[in-house]
């Protein structure tokens, strides 16, 4: 508090949304109106106005609209923001004196007319200070007309003028004289010579609906050649968009798709020093030797087959420029992979050395968690002296392949890049490119997870994964859904991915596929799979690690091999996802996941939720069976309220998977789900 | 984030405890230990090391003290404040490459020795690995050499020089080489170079005993002569010291003692223009035409007759002087009423018109709430061109007082005064004069009341005046004693006030009087009562106002008459009240409130709670009737946990009123309690 805001009476405080106090930004889409609150009260018995300042960062002046008085000094107001890019917003509250006048003197007045207040020395002395009274009101009038303009600044005066003379009057008997138009009009001319402004421009990240709303299938271009043991280029993925539009799809994750490292490169199963004739794991990029600069495209600059050049088995730089543009004609973005680490055929580990670990020989630090060691995979130093350099150089990666069309990314392992780069790097990335979208893979501990969600990730990997029971199920949705955690975090839920084959799904095959991939869908407004191998239920665990019970990964797991594979192979659950993206699409309360809403339903191994858009137009209602083996059946017990039904009320509802409808009534209604033949109902309220 | 801070990988935040991020301060009192926590984290798996700095604001060095991890990456740690006024304290946290480095070499040692190991590749070549492991550990023990001092220094150089010898040695074979001691030596030395520091400094306010354990006894000492008829004078209140002593309180606190307006003069039962013959309410304050400065004290400065003044009636500075060094011999604190209003006889009325509301016609404002007037009160204008003035003249009341040995004061209607002032003010007195302790008297909407709090105010009113059935008090005991409120609010509870004389107590009379004033002194840590009103159980009710059904004012209300009383009357409560300070004092249990737990009984009108010192070497269990006409019976359901007994157990419960005692079992137990005869037990648990 300044000294010299003394007479500014009113005390802002407790405005929500924030994160850490205005720190980092709330993240909305597009066109979201953003409620904002806060206690907002002063000494006395004065009337308040409040108003919300909002601006888009390119803009200088804030725009307003005002608040209201909500009870307990709590005051709310929303404003919309209209476009992407990162809003930032503040409150406005002052005494509004002329309100506190006109409800004085309607007291006065009423204790005038009023028959018991007839001999009440009080009230009647209060009515002989009318005149007085209007002569104060004609003063604020007067003022108010010096702050307005034209026609609005005469009917002031006239007003003023009109107050002076009933005060000259001197009647016994006075009505209300002033017009609520009036009162409307000086609400647009408020006094704010002593009106508090919050200190805090508190930050709001605008994305666009992708960003919530977004149905992911990762492939490995590699695999994608009709042409069995062809090495995939991007003309076979370009190939094949037509199926993946088909089956809904909207973003198309490729993993890295740099030059692999050659140096204790990677073979089948993980098995090491497979030599050259192996393809090697995408992740391990950089090969300085075999792609010379010159054989790459110009825009190169010099990374010489690094994180700016392409495996040349994939194709040329021509070729995914092609890709981009025919994915964009089917409504698809293309995801690039990027993964900060490199082989130790980098070019960075000739040309920066510094930018890695150096150990006490002079070699340069694999990564490690002893007794493991990943010697085909150099981490980069944060704490490196150069790391001015770095950043820029990390930063210029994501600009590069921004330049080639790029607009969504997918960022492995963030969690092991220092939390104050991301801050930066996405800061800068999403100032000037405010509509790429990064979904962070972070599979971490929550605090780092959501740490990085606030430095600028778009979208988060999740735990769902590893959340199969009923309970697990809605007690980490219930975290995730609601604030403070959805003021800045965005789920996005894999049911698999090529680094993790759940033993849920290992066990319980193709029924836990169909499953799962319906809870993804429908209780994340952003989801993805691993394909083909999600389609075709593809189950098969590797071999434990020495000293362990059991494997995540997969047998021959696509990252070391080669896999070709039919994705409408007999049994193929390509029908079921490309049901379950149109489902998505028709139905807008899927496309975000604050009304999520759990029913109770009297059988542990069935899940019953519900989501709604803003005014019930769209209400979803799904129920899943989450055991892969048995028929469970039970009786819900609806929240009626949450699915837009009055107590007692029949309704229909229909079957989006079986096109099958039903007759409800009021809360309790049974439900039979037997796994392979119906995993789930997802039902629309019919209205 | 500034660009400046890349290497700092360490991420804190989520700092408890807190208001509003720091803008105002937690308050606790001397030689509490103040308990911080965070969430500390960072990318990687690296081990992080976290500190707590916190420093007297008479310090300019941070002291420090190590923080713990709790798991899931939240970090704990407390200081000592061990004097009082302002503290501050932050969190500094970094990689601790050290510990890191000890941590895996141990994890390469455990592979090295492991038989299931033998044939795991991995594990063989970690073992290799051993010797340039040593060397790394060798180059970070140098650093440290280079940080530390003397002997520290030379056991750090010889680790070193033992690590590159074992390296030298390429065992296949080793030990973990480094003791324990030395790691805590080490930890002595930390390598800050990429600390995070948490930018901000978090206050805290920290107060002497009285401020979180005080009994209150309020006078008028216009009443307080023994001479029928006679304005009690300062004198008469000293003769009065002993006894209020023995019933155990250690604040006297007193309306203001300034002169009294003559204009508009309220006579009985706030009958108006009662003229000089009455003696005017104590909150009319100020009149400089019959106290012309030279009658007064020399330290008076040119406040003639206002709040800088003594009315005349009850002494001279002298006595006034006299009266706080005797209270302070009976360890009586001396409290004054500061009222920021004036009479319209008020000297600053002549003096400083502007700091004053100036109506159309040149009239100075009185206090209004239409229709209603209150013409012996000038309300202050905290909007005045001349604020600066007057916020300073407020402030130096404070000082004047504090100069003649006052250190406790209650403050009058705060909520009417801006709350920038109060955060100004207050902060200025609590920063110069740490042991002053400001009662607010904020009857105002929860928000205005806990703003109140922040600024600066050590202690509250409170709603328990209004709270009397068992769930109002349970849910109100509950968010005051409890974080965030707890936090920076001080709840003092009045059963009764001069201007609060509930509905429970006019009609519960004698045994409603009992009840409440076990429920004030045994629920809040600090209390306080208006007597002898109340030791005498005075109910009777002021006639209502017109239009209304009941009034909270006492008929014939002292704040208007003198009102002479023998507060050991037959049926006088002082024995009781006497009582419950001495149960105060002696036990520890009730020094505080942040151990409150309310126990099941099943009985509505029984309410039962507990407070333990945190060893539980006391802990106070309490049962009080609500219902001041009926005996009410229950079975308590006992949280044995929250009064230190196990499940099963008997144990003994004694009586600290009746000096009886039971012996319990279990949760259990049979209460019955009576009206009149045993309003409640307030048990001490016998260990």
């Amino acid at each position: 508090m300044k000294f010299t805001d003394g007479p500014r009476r009113v005390v802002i405080e407790g405005i929500a949304p924030h994160i850490e106090g205005g720190r980092h930004p709330v993240r909305r889409i597009v066109n979201d109106e953003v409620a904002v609150s806060a206690a907002i009260y002063a000494d006395g018995h004065d009337l308040l106005a409040a108003r919300l300042l909002y601006r888009h960062k390119t803009e200088r002046r804030w725009r307003f609209t005002p608040m209201q008085a909500e009870g307990n000094d709590v005051w709310s107001g929303a404003f919309r923001v209209d476009k992407i890019g990162l809003w930032s917003f503040t409150i406005q509250g002052w005494i509004d004196h002329f309100e506190t006048w006109a409800s004085d003197l309607k007291k006065r007045l009423g204790a005038q007319a009023s028959e018991t207040d007839r001999g009440n020395p009080d009230a009647e002395s209060s009515a002989r200070d009318l005149p007085l009274a209007f002569r104060s009101g004609a003063i604020l009038l007067h003022e108010a007309s010096l702050r307005a303009r034209g026609a609005d600044a005469r009917r002031f005066t006239e007003a003023a003028k009109l107050l002076n003379q009933l005060a000259d009057e001197n009647r016994s008997i006075y009505e209300y004289p002033l017009s609520g138009e009036l009162h409307r009009s000086l609400a647009d001319y408020p006094d704010l010579r002593h009106a508090t402004q919050c200190e805090i421009e508190f930050p709001v990240a605008v994305d666009r609906e992708l960003a919530c709303f977004s149905s992911w299938y990762e492939i490995f271009p590699r695999s994608a050649s009709p042409v069995p043991g062809q090495h995939g280029t991007f003309t076979d993925v370009e190939r094949q968009l037509p199926e993946i539009a088909s089956m809904g799809f909207d973003v198309l994750y490729l993993p890295p798709i740099h030059p692999i490292g050659r140096a204790f490169r990677k073979g089948p199963n993980n098995s090491v020093n497979a030599g050259s004739a192996a393809p090697g794991s995408p992740w391990a990029i950089g090969d300085k030797e075999v792609f010379p600069c010159e054989t790459l495209g110009a825009k190169q600059n010099g990374d010489c087959g690094g994180h700016k050049s392409i495996h040349p088995q994939l194709g040329t730089f021509a070729d995914f420029d092609h890709l981009v543009t025919t994915a964009k004609n089917y409504k698809v973005e293309i995801a690039l992979d990027i993964a900060f680490q490199c082989s130790p055929d980098h070019p960075w580990v000739t040309e920066h050395p510094n930018w890695f670990m150096i150990r006490p020989d002079g070699s340069i630090q694999y990564a490690e968690n002893p007794p493991k060691k990943y010697q085909d995979i150099y981490p980069l130093n944060f704490e490196s002296p150069d790391w001015r350099r770095l950043w820029g150089e990390l930063y210029s990666i994501f600009e590069f392949w921004i330049e080639h069309g790029v607009r969504v990314f997918r960022v492995d392992n963030p969690h092991t890049k220092a939390l104050p780069f991301w801050e930066w790097c996405l800061g800068k990335l999403n100032s000037k490119y405010p509509e790429v979208i990064f979904l962070a893979e972070a599979f971490t501990r929550p605090h780092v997870m959501y740490g990085l969600a606030k430095r600028g990730f778009t979208q988060s990997y999740t735990y769902f994964t590893w959340r199969n029971s009923k309970a697990e199920l809605i007690s980490y949705l219930e975290e995730i859904t609601r604030p403070p955690v959805s003021e800045f975090f965005r789920p996005n839920f894999w049911p698999n991915t090529p680094d993790i084959l759940h033993k849920t799904l290992q066990e319980g095959g193709r029924s836990a596929f169909a499953q799962r991939v319906i809870l993804a869908a429908t209780l994340s407004s952003n989801y993805g799979i691993y394909g083909p191998a999600y389609e075709l239920a593809e189950n098969a665990p590797a071999k434990p690690a020495p000293g362990k019970a059991e494997s995540e990964e997969y047998l021959n797991s696509e990252k070391y091999e080669i896999r070709q594979r039919d994705r409408n192979a007999p049994g193929s659950l390509v029908p079921l996802i490309t049901a379950l993206n149109r489902i998505r699409r028709e139905n807008s309360a899927l496309h975000a996941n604050s009304s999520l809403h759990f029913h109770s339903i009297d059988n542990p191994n069935l899940l019953c939720y519900s989501k709604s858009t803003p005014g019930s137009e769209n209400t979803v209602l799904v129920a899943v069976n989450l055991d892969a083996f048995n028929e469970q059946t039970g009786w819900t017990d609806l929240d009626l309220s949450q699915i837009g039904i009055s107590p007692g009320e029949a309704f229909v509802v229909e079957d989006l998977l079986s096109e099958q409808s039903y007759t409800w009534r009021d809360r309790r209604n049974y439900i039979a789900l037997r796994p392979g033949v119906q995993p789930a109902h997802i039902f629309r309220i019919m209205r």
